[in-house]
């Protein structure tokens, strides 16, 4: 394929707010997340403020390594709104009144019975040899044009605006001029229970390959590898991620839980919706954070019961009956406290499973015997429960996030071993 | 002040996924909000693909028009990490191993009971005459270099990683070189239980100052407002924001919960502390996610007992004593139960306050007598209970965490009406 027919796409938005950190740039993901559904490169993105200069400046660098230009922002009617009159500076073209977009405007406040003021007069001008592009749901409408071997496209700013407009007019267009030549796919997995250099260490053959490419991406608590394949036809790029993940897969097995968009509570909700089995959570030092992060999918509540958090030993006592006699004799932080709490609530709230979590989240409160990161995650069923001793060195928020990842990758390991059928295995 | 010696930064993050799509780039909102705090201007945003030739030519662009390069991401241990390997090939400059670094590394694995990786090693490079910045919470450190007129701060990807640093070392750095030649102070004032707009029209006279600026920022579920003063001495700066902070406290009173890094869970801790009393929660519909943000705060259990997360009606009854009549009669959803949860859960937990939430989160599980976003919170204490009728229009999300600050705020308000002593005001 020559060069000249990829695209290399970027991405520019105008704004102060954004440079100001008052809003996020959230065109940037959406853009790029429509672009490279049909294999059209995106290799900046960029964002400066309301100033002509320097956006000219940015129109400047952006012609030296691109050949498609998508803006966003700066359209309005205001005096800030400078994209067009910089864009038709940096050309050396003059704005032009268009009746077409003047008449939209009309119609618009007509719609809405008000007379259109006269700033948004502004709004109906347009790049001389460029093209409009239809906005329905604002009275800002987009431009066209190709100048300097660059495709321009220049957006208004509201997502509701800007979205339509984009996967309606800017996608068909750019796949009108470079599309059908390649197809772009990526496939995301998801890892637990493994570090991001133990992956890493076992994939470096194949993070050294071109096509498909594989990548690691660290996450809190987890690790990401991406697998991206491009090819001349969708089905081929899928058969060439195919076989790479069934590789990954041999290497890893239960370490990698999901795929794309998955999570590991919305993984645990669905393999629990699946079995028609219920689940029920016990915690001290992640303190309610699991169970928020459970109920955070939308109908948890087919399977996901409730929960305690038993942060005082008196609420361990009176709420999961954890024996008096095991807090004083193992303490609070224990083997023996967290398979006494998973127990308890499960038996409780009648659950299938019960998770029970206790540790030392920090800063404070750690002993040379016990220090501060030592985290015990029990699982109980019907087979017996089992307790898993984790020991951190990360900060507190870390500890609490990581411990409640565990404890999800453990269930999901405990229910797969629990669907293969070998209990004696699984305590 | 003279240009030169004002900041005028860039941020560039590095990462194929960041253009791919996959993860949206937060870190520019972030930093640049830091930054802003301190009148540290941000002029442009960045982003490009773990690509050496790109991300040295991303540094070229940058040194044209900035003197301050903050760059995220690409200081991994993997083979695709290059934003250090490609900074000091642009600066051409070696990488030397620091002992120091290594030394870290090394403690980190053997924390974890493991041996470092190999690959890991790379990690312990620093570009010649540059120095580490220490990251507390993971494997790679920040480098800082000033080279080509230019200062370089080199910041790894993970959140919890970079945010720390960036607070700790990058701020103070940059004003110690580009503060100090005016005092330029900041001053945000948190608000709960108002709208935006409503503040917003209060204030109108004030956002219309030159100086001291007054700035709504928009919170999800809260509000805040940014009071920013410069002037020639500290003193006189924090002499004008204290007049105004006077002015807008008169106008809002209560609906002021806190300043600058106050967050409701933080404020409700030290009262508590302050008043050696004791909380404990009851939630349905926010699934844990209160007693979650709860424990986030350090020393927390000094005051928080524990909660129920009672997701089904039989938690309600068995561990919170919700009565099956109340159920039956008025439904899961309503006054009765919430007040009943708040009462249940602080005798059970013996506490000086209870809090009890119930509402329908969504998306599903609406009726038209109690539609999506409708949620009871109760406050129960000595004195009495009183319940609070919310109703939303937003996403579930949304839902959760609004209903959770404004139990926290409710639970604040009742404090104050307490500590005034007039309990018969109090339900």
């Amino acid at each position: 394929m020559l060069v000249s027919d990829a695209c290399r796409a970027e991405l520019l938005a105008v704004g102060s707010e954004i440079l100001l950190g008052q809003i996020s740039n959230s065109h940037a993901q959406f853009i790029s997340q429509e672009l490279a559904k049909h294999g059209l490169y995106v290799y900046h993105h960029g964002a400066v403020g309301d100033n002509e200069a320097r956006i000219q400046a940015a129109f400047e660098a952006a012609v030296k390594r691109s050949n498609v230009v998508i803006v966003t922002g700066g359209l309005g009617p205001t005096a800030d709104d400078l994209t067009k009159e910089a864009l038709a500076k940096f050309l050396g073209r003059d704005l032009v009144l268009s009746e077409e977009a003047l008449a939209h405007l009309n119609q618009y406040f007509a719609g809405r019975n008000r007379k259109m003021p006269d700033e948004n007069r502004k709004q109906a001008y347009c790049i001389d040899g460029g093209t409009l592009i239809p906005n329905e749901n604002g009275t800002a409408p987009g431009q066209y044009i190709f100048a300097r071997n660059v495709h321009f496209f220049l957006l208004p700013g509201p997502p509701l605006e800007m979205r339509p407009m984009l996967t309606k007019s800017v996608v068909p267009q750019l796949l009108s001029v470079f599309g059908g030549k390649q197809a772009l796919i990526s496939r995301v997995l998801h890892f637990c229970g493994i570090g991001e250099s133990d992956v890493d260490e076992q994939v470096q053959d194949l993070t050294a390959n071109e096509n498909p490419t594989v990548a690691p991406l660290a996450g809190e608590g987890e690790m990401l590898l991406r697998i991206t394949a491009t090819s001349s036809t969708r089905d081929a790029a899928l058969e060439a991620i195919a076989s790479v993940e069934t590789d990954i897969r041999s290497r890893f097995g239960p370490y990698i839980y999901g795929v794309d968009d998955d999570t590991l509570p919305s993984v645990v909700g669905r393999v629990l919706r699946e079995r028609a089995e219920t689940l029920a959570v016990a915690e001290s030092c992640t303190g309610g954070m699991l169970a928020g992060l459970l109920t955070d999918i939308p109908g948890s509540s087919d399977y996901f019961l409730g929960g305690v958090v038993a942060y005082d030993n008196r609420v361990k006592e009176s709420l999961l009956d954890v024996p008096s006699t095991v807090l004083e004799r193992h303490g609070a932080v224990s083997e023996e406290t967290a398979k006494a709490m998973a127990e308890g609530v499960r038996s409780r709230l009648v659950t299938t499973y019960g998770i029970g979590i206790t540790g030392i989240a920090g800063p404070s409160g750690g002993t040379p015997e016990k220090p501060v990161g030592l985290v015990y995650v029990a699982v109980s069923d019907s087979f017996g429960t089992e307790v898993h001793r984790l020991q951190y060195r990360v900060s507190r928020t870390q500890v609490r996030v990581r411990t409640c990842k565990q404890a999800l990758w453990r269930l999901l390991n405990r229910i797969q071993m629990r669907s293969s059928e070998s209990p004696q295995s699984s305590s």
